[in-house]
């Protein structure tokens, strides 16, 4: 305890006043959204997007949050603040995660192959949609800019970003609802299929665009993208419950206490970090770690705990769900809008995303489904549209960048109206009665 | 999700193998020892010990965890594994954290003040014994080192770690036992004088040591030091019980979910924060946070939740907890024991270290107390040691280090055995009837 005899406020004080800070602020959002009927979850994004902002207002105190792992090269360990940054956007990464574990906890691989085929018809068409569409509008607007501009837009308008969406049916009690089924079964789908457009894309843009007349892609490297990515899929699937149900075997027979609660985080994480080896993001593994738990496999877990697994990993996403939300709001830079011709792209952008991403929502094959939901639900491309965007930039064409300024932040943009424009639109969706189209 | 289609595998990659792997050591270690009768901390710290080794054994695959806040100078957030580091190295913080504010909950302040004149008694006795024993120590086998050493060490003795006494405490379910809040008490006074010792002390070698003839210290920082602790610890208690109200009050009336255990996640992170501000340790003001939360407080929310608030926070706490107390054990240097001149200061270091804590569990006024319990709680120097020895390696005599090598090592080994002494000796003097001396 006599660290601070010297450095006077403990290196951790910048993190803990952030962790202060964010649930309150998380908090706040979220009460006032639901007091006007809205999910939560649009709250935090709202009240994050003011912290991040405040910058604006001339207040420059929470700046050093703007930390990130994939962007920064180095940082100042002896600033403490540096350290609250990363560990700030930890606790924001293991939030999502334990989100899409809990999502997957109220679905099981059963129920999901009963929605395979739409799941699957779903996921194409918001590849295919999004893809025509953004091509299309990047070729109206800016044809002088060549194609592999208009390829890199209409890719990028492919990303889904289930978060949201799966946070959406939380928050209104629906994650089991066929609709919830659907849409998550679609983006672990769409998940593989983006990988896929991506090192095409990226592939086509590298060859061609640097000049050279073949129009050759390697296809090995492109199979073995894909062969991970189905590989780890039909493991997790295959294996996933036996495994599970042999680290619960080996934990009911430990001495000590939170076994069960710590037996889930070991598969939940696991599974994750499976996934990120197989080049699928993390949370793709914490929703099949959750799909293929079933309480079979701890009954004797809970017998010694006296409670069930989600009333046990609820407290700890009380505490970390909101800090991933908050921090998507806060990495929304609002000067970006000051540009008219930014907008006018943006604008154009926005309404190909949303348009690609709700016609994917006919892909449904059975009859009562929401369509609409559906595809609402596929919209939002959150985190993954901006490391996307942030891919656009690193590429360049004959030594000129791909992405200039404008563009870039036209597609950010793009990308955080889609995703705050979401929660209130599937919150009307779920609550209005269907459709004549889903109802057929 | 589309990140990983460039860098194949996910930045937080790292993070989650080493909190799967954190997780499953501390539960086996922790299932060992209590299948031995030994509280489960001590295995969670000898696999700590086990696992931060494990180079001694050629694998070097978890290193990236030893980064350190307050040594490293930078790292490369490009490489994933040292945010992994920084990110377990916050978890384990806010586990200390939780856990001290678990425990202060178990208590209260009135019950507190009870063994106030206890707890001050055994505080000073627990200052003043291992400073004297420490000095002669150091003056007897290392006579030429001259007084600034001989001063250091002994003030490097004085350091408590309450975090291990405190685990001890909860593993075997005796948290609002008298000793614990003796010893919990006298940990927060020590807290305050040690801050002071070491000023002191600090202040006498540079200004002595430094060859320079005037002996004064300069009295005002100390004062300053000394005033904001105390100062902190008053408001805390002051004022504490109205701020915490005032919070609950307000989420007892925001909607949402798991607002009670923000809350309480709220005020135990705040008053952390508070405490590092007043340069005292943050697990202080988490303790402090605990002991003036009262149900009464909160009565609203646990309606609403339907659950104690330790119900809601042990799934944290089982989650977090123990990654403190692993990565406490990994960064015990086992290869520090091959130096057999070493090992020989180390051992009459360790006497005089463990000596001068038990003397001061004499300092309790109550009877019925064990006494030996008390004093027994004191001895870990845990944390704060390494900090401390820590220190020592900064300052300089004449241009000269003040501690070499091998003094260094010493007392690492000596802060390392009075930690892992503890859960031992502690459960057995808890568990044993009570010496004569405690019915007196």
């Amino acid at each position: 305890m006599l660290a601070d005899a010297f450095s006077h406020t403990s290196p951790i004080a910048p993190l803990l006043l952030s962790i202060v800070v964010i649930i309150l602020t998380a908090r706040l959002g979220g009460s006032l959204a639901e007091s006007v009927g809205q999910p939560s979850v649009l709250g935090e994004l709202l009240a994050g997007v003011l912290l991040g902002n405040l910058t604006l207002l001339g207040f420059h105190q929470l700046e050093f949050l703007r930390v990130d792992w994939t962007h920064q090269t180095t940082l100042d360990l002896k600033d403490a603040k540096h350290c609250a940054g990363v560990a700030i956007d930890a606790l924001a990464q293991l939030g999502v995660l334990l989100l899409l574990f809990q999502v997957g906890l109220e679905n099981s691989v059963t129920r999901m192959f009963r929605v395979g085929l739409s799941s699957l018809f779903v996921a194409i068409l918001g590849i295919l949609a999004p893809f025509m569409l953004g091509m299309a509008s990047a070729y109206v607007l800016l044809p002088s800019a060549g194609w592999p501009l208009h390829l890199f837009l209409g890719a990028a308008l492919c990303a889904t970003s289930v978060g949201i969406t799966a946070r959406v049916f939380e928050d209104l009690g629906q994650s089991d609802a066929i609709e919830a089924e659907i849409v998550l079964g679609a983006a672990v789908i769409d998940d593989v299929l983006a990988l896929i457009v991506l090192s095409v894309v990226q592939g086509m843009i590298l060859t061609l665009g640097s000049g050279s007349s073949t129009s050759t892609i390697d296809a090995v490297p492109l199979l073995l993208i894909t062969a991970k990515a189905i590989g780890f899929l039909v493991l997790a699937i295959l294996l996933g419950p036996r495994i599970s149900r042999q680290l619960f075997k080996v934990a009911s027979i430990l001495h000590g206490r939170g076994l069960l609660v710590c037996s889930a985080l070991v598969i939940c994480f696991g599974f994750a970090w499976a996934a990120s080896l197989a080049g699928l993001a993390p949370l793709v593994g914490a929703f099949a770690a959750g799909l293929i738990l079933e309480r079979v496999q701890y009954r004797e877990l809970i017998a010694r705990e006296h409670r069930p697994l989600h009333e046990l990993l609820r407290p700890i996403a009380d505490f970390v769900v909101p800090i991933f939300f908050i921090m998507m709001g806060f990495r929304v830079d609002l000067s970006s809008f000051a540009d008219v011709r930014v907008l006018w792209l943006a604008a154009v952008l926005t309404v190909a995303a949303i348009a690609g991403k709700i016609i994917c929502g006919w892909g449904v094959q059975q009859p009562g489904v929401n369509r609409l939901t559906v595809g609402l639900g596929m919209i939002p491309r959150g985190e993954v549209g901006l490391i996307f965007a942030g891919i656009g930039l690193s590429l360049r064409v004959n030594g000129q960048p791909l992405l200039d300024a404008a563009t870039f932040s036209a597609l950010v943009i793009t990308v955080m109206l889609t995703t705050v424009a979401v929660p209130p639109l599937l919150k009307w969706s779920l609550t209005r009665r269907k459709p004549p189209s889903a109802s057929s």
